[in-house]
């Protein structure tokens, strides 16, 4: 057997161990493991492939990003291709990436991915490759897991950085507005929120007014409460469109779209005119090391990736139920994303913690 | 409403999140809490019981241990009681622990702690004691729920151990063999051990063979690598006992019990020649903040607690169940112990990346 | 003796630890000690004065910010008064602050605080109070002092934060601009960026040419690396204003100044094409625990100046030389900035590891 | 130029990051640099040498351990040989050494080590070989230097662990015994016992009366503090051996020391009749990545040793003198050891804080 990697989408913390995973357990069946570079534009070309052997990805476990790099722009059923008038078309080139993958000789691929790489993976099925994916996201809104990779981190990271502009909140009697990822869903600005003893959490599943978030603010005051911390997923909205952030958002691009935690701590300080500063974490959730929860649960994807193969169970991906990874159809995983239900006990624990959502 | 909180058994991480979300909750509704101190002590004599408002408990989230201590000694049905010759004798007071619950007015109790714990709880309810388990266990041994707070805090600090471990392994071509919780069960070795990328893990569950052990290690040298990180859960055990641990044992007492640890990095050092260094981490992995999960995971059995009480679910037990907290009987927790399984995806993991369980 | 605390100025890791020293050590000889609130706020009315116990600050070690509060605007001698047309006159008290500090009957006042804060104090001393100060920046620019608390803590954070962006800058081939704290000097920069193997340090001693940073960018993608992490202080400031940074600071406002890093962005991106990101870590370099050596460094002046204060030592500050805590002359102190000097070996072992100061 | 590299005796954090400033700063002057695997071994049969280039040491920083590996036993001067009747006898083979090192044609040999590592270093300079030094030590008992890389990693790894025991010690009313590193000097336990807040800290410097380290327990007690830390050097000493303590010191070999915290903790136990529990942190404290403190002065030892060879200053060794680095002589160096001094302002500082030494 002969197998193929690629990675996908934006980076996570996990997905060099989700490699690691798999070529290890892959060489126990005596199998070959190649690594494609940048999604799947090293299968454009037939040149970016690697051999992956268990000696080259022993260390990678704790290394953050990945060791195949990924691709933002490089779905090969619409993949830019410059013309000689210098003007770029996004064209199907998905047929020599199958025509490639087979003259490679490969029995399978195991792509890591995000949503828009699972459709891709579902689409190259239908073309009759033999996919297996490995959900990746960081923002945690793929519904067929319980959780993925990298969100554990994620969560980690932003959850220490409300920890520390806590104390120097409160020792300058501060509003902080910390901005975290989330453009759809609000996964991160929740779980971050809640363990951070946020005093006001802002998803895009519930929106908000801004009159409520600052009066929010006042009570803390009355009760001698002269600062707070304010959490907001980049995607959080304001009802009725109350304020305006004007933003050109583009795929991937989380840093970029900013703006809102901004926005909000413009308006605060401007209606309860109590000092007010402005953090955006951005790509600093995906960055570094995968926490001891993620390094495992990666491990446990890539294993159960290659076991999925050789099992023949091809159009599946791996997803964690409970305490057990099993084996989900693709199609079921990419029909519908999952974001935080009013009726969840995480949002019921929230709420009973005093945590305003500004509705 | 009035309601008592205790939290029993050894410490771990999480337990003051949990009060601090069972206090929050309440107050939300208009109750009062109550802290009964070292377990079931403090209702004993009806004095040793503390206020808990939520400025008390607000700061609480992040540190360790238990604000109401805990007793290892506290079995109400088997109190240990000085007589006037100074012998103490195992009495059954429950009924005056019953009695002073009353007579304090609590409308319920939450009951924070271990399998010992929830049987005690189970016991009261008996007796017509309205009481609501929260679970608690280091070792991740509670078969009800997916897995409790603390757990995810002790493999992390086992696995920033090892990690630590291997360097210096590695630049002393040396055997290091960590001990680590687990007298039961082994499933702080085995993700500690995954995550940390150990060459061989040992479990209760598993007997092993010292010899096998060995030739792993052996094996490792053959392809270069002349060190190996052996991990040790404290309950693991030879088979046929080929090596003897001689240690007194006492309940919650995990320390003590050493040896296994010691005991294979003499028998490694004796059988392949090899420097062999030997760590016992202990109480480390008791102790400290709760991660970013634990902490989450902690406000959230807190705050269903309270739930579960206000809609009179009295006899059940807060549980993670995939992403949800539910209530499920206590007497189905207590039936039996959460091992690790031959077919569970993390040892059939653990195996595909190479790791020996010495069988 | 009675003597009063107070913490001036921008928070820094490590005050409360500060504070912890000085009861602790003050206790030990009997005598009480009282905090002063927000400065010297707390003295201009006599009322916001807290008695400081060893219960109270036994557990403070580690908790960030100030448990006295701060006060950017509070200096006595050109205090804000708001007069009854509404308007605000800065107005010099520090004749009553005087009184009032006499009249509680304080045989001595240990000020914690920046250059702002010991000018302040050493203007007091002159006025016949018997003060120590206890140097506290963030930015490492007292010259005085090889070194005080909080800087080490603020490195770490930036050095964690460059350490993430390293392994998705990677991933995604793109240049990072993380932006640090160091308005007036360069050495949170220079640390973290030589810790975390930044390509690019740019600090306010060594203007920078925007063409060079790019030029050192378009070599590393020469040499196949095609990311670039670049790290900017806050007051770094190119030749001649080839760029330029509009923004409005304010003193002690760190995050406001923004913008250069942004700038450096965007000129990046537009000079070597090359997708650029931004991060202003801003806050954070303030907030959180104190790191091992700044939880040290603050107990040791804590209780360095009980032990000047009970020697009479006025008009001096504890001071870190070599090994040693010293007390030396405010007036010396406040005398000159300590700036990064070219031929300081620090520098030096920057620009043999291949940075580039855009110079 | 071509210059030759090696580490010797116990590991610290921080050696990987020396060598990467050794070869970053070779490089740009266009030098070639070699490391010798294993201490002086590499050289005895000139096998074991290994180009290092830039690309080859880049991201090694963070790494702890040495990729050269070190050894234990590798005094050229005293080199263990086996006779051909199977008996070992220490030979002088330091002529073979020079020999090999000027047939390589190596201008100038880096050696990092510690006390006898430099000790070795010297003698070879007087057998005319051109050695520059870099002093490595764990424990922080090198006179010469204020302080080296590994100490800084090695305190926070034990103040971390102390934290972690307070939690749990405060939960069970225990005394918790916490034994490191420190043969001949007490500065981790000193530096780390303050850090952590322990109660009780004993060093080699300071011997000390079972008995009063239990009445300090007691007074504890006392005023409602039942649980206590005690912090022992592994060197620590009883005055007139009221303890015995047996065991086989080897060179190097810390963790077997073990034995003072164990036995402490019997004698507590027994004494006090509190429930006393013991952790050796031992090899915990070499291992892992450095910190930022460690990682900066590692670089600036090792850029400043390329710097000295250039200017043939054959003989110095690296030092810390309060903010820069400089050249001192090695004979210097290895002429006292440094230990903690009654009258530093740190012992004052521990015994302000109300910390016994039991004396």
């Amino acid at each position: 057997m002969k197998i193929a990697v690629n990675t996908g989408g934006g980076d996570a913390p996990g997905l060099n161990a989700v490699i690691r995973g798999i070529v290890l357990a892959a060489y126990q069946k005596g199998w070959e493991v190649y690594g494609i570079k940048y999604g799947y534009r090293g299968l454009v070309d037939a040149k970016q492939i690697i051999r992956l052997t268990p000696e080259y990805v022993w260390d990678i476990t704790n290394i953050g990003g990945t060791i195949l790099g990924t691709a933002i722009k490089g779905d090969p059923f619409n993949f830019p291709i410059e013309k000689s008038d210098g003007t770029i078309v996004e064209t199907d080139i998905s047929d020599s990436v199958v025509e490639n993958f087979r003259a490679l000789g490969f029995n399978a691929l195991i792509a890591i991915g995000g949503d828009g790489s699972m459709r891709i993976a579902d689409k190259f099925l239908k073309k009759g490759m033999p996919v297996i994916g490995v959900p990746k996201t960081i923002d945690n809104d793929i519904s067929s897991t319980d959780v993925t990779f990298g969100f554990d981190t994620a969560v980690n990271t932003a959850t220490e950085a409300i920890d520390k502009l806590h104390t120097t909140a409160k020792s300058h009697d501060r509003v902080m507005v910390v901005e975290v990822m989330g453009r759809y869903v609000g996964w991160i600005a929740l779980h971050s929120g809640i363990s951070g003893s946020a005093d006001v959490i802002l998803i895009p599943e519930i929106p908000f007014h801004v009159e409520k978030v600052c009066n929010k603010i006042r009570q803390l005051s009355l009760r001698g409460q002269e600062y707070a911390i304010v959490v907001v997923a980049e995607g959080a909205k304001p009802v009725g469109g109350d304020i305006t952030v004007v933003e050109n958002i583009k795929p991937g691009d989380h840093i970029r779209l900013g703006g809102i935690g901004r926005k909000m701590s413009e308006e605060i300080m401007k209606i309860t005119g109590k000092e007010t500063r402005n953090i955006v974490l951005g790509h600093l959730q995906r960055g570094g090391a995968p926490t001891t929860f993620d390094r495992l649960l990666s491990l446990r994807f890539g294993a159960a990736a290659v076991r999925f193969t050789e099992a023949g169970k091809f159009g599946t991906m791996a997803a964690l139920r409970s305490t057990e990874v099993i084996a989900v159809p693709i199609e079921e995983a990419i029909g519908q994303m999952k974001s935080v239900s009013p009726e969840s006990d995480i949002l019921q624990t929230a709420r009973s913690l005093g945590i305003s959502f500004g509705d």
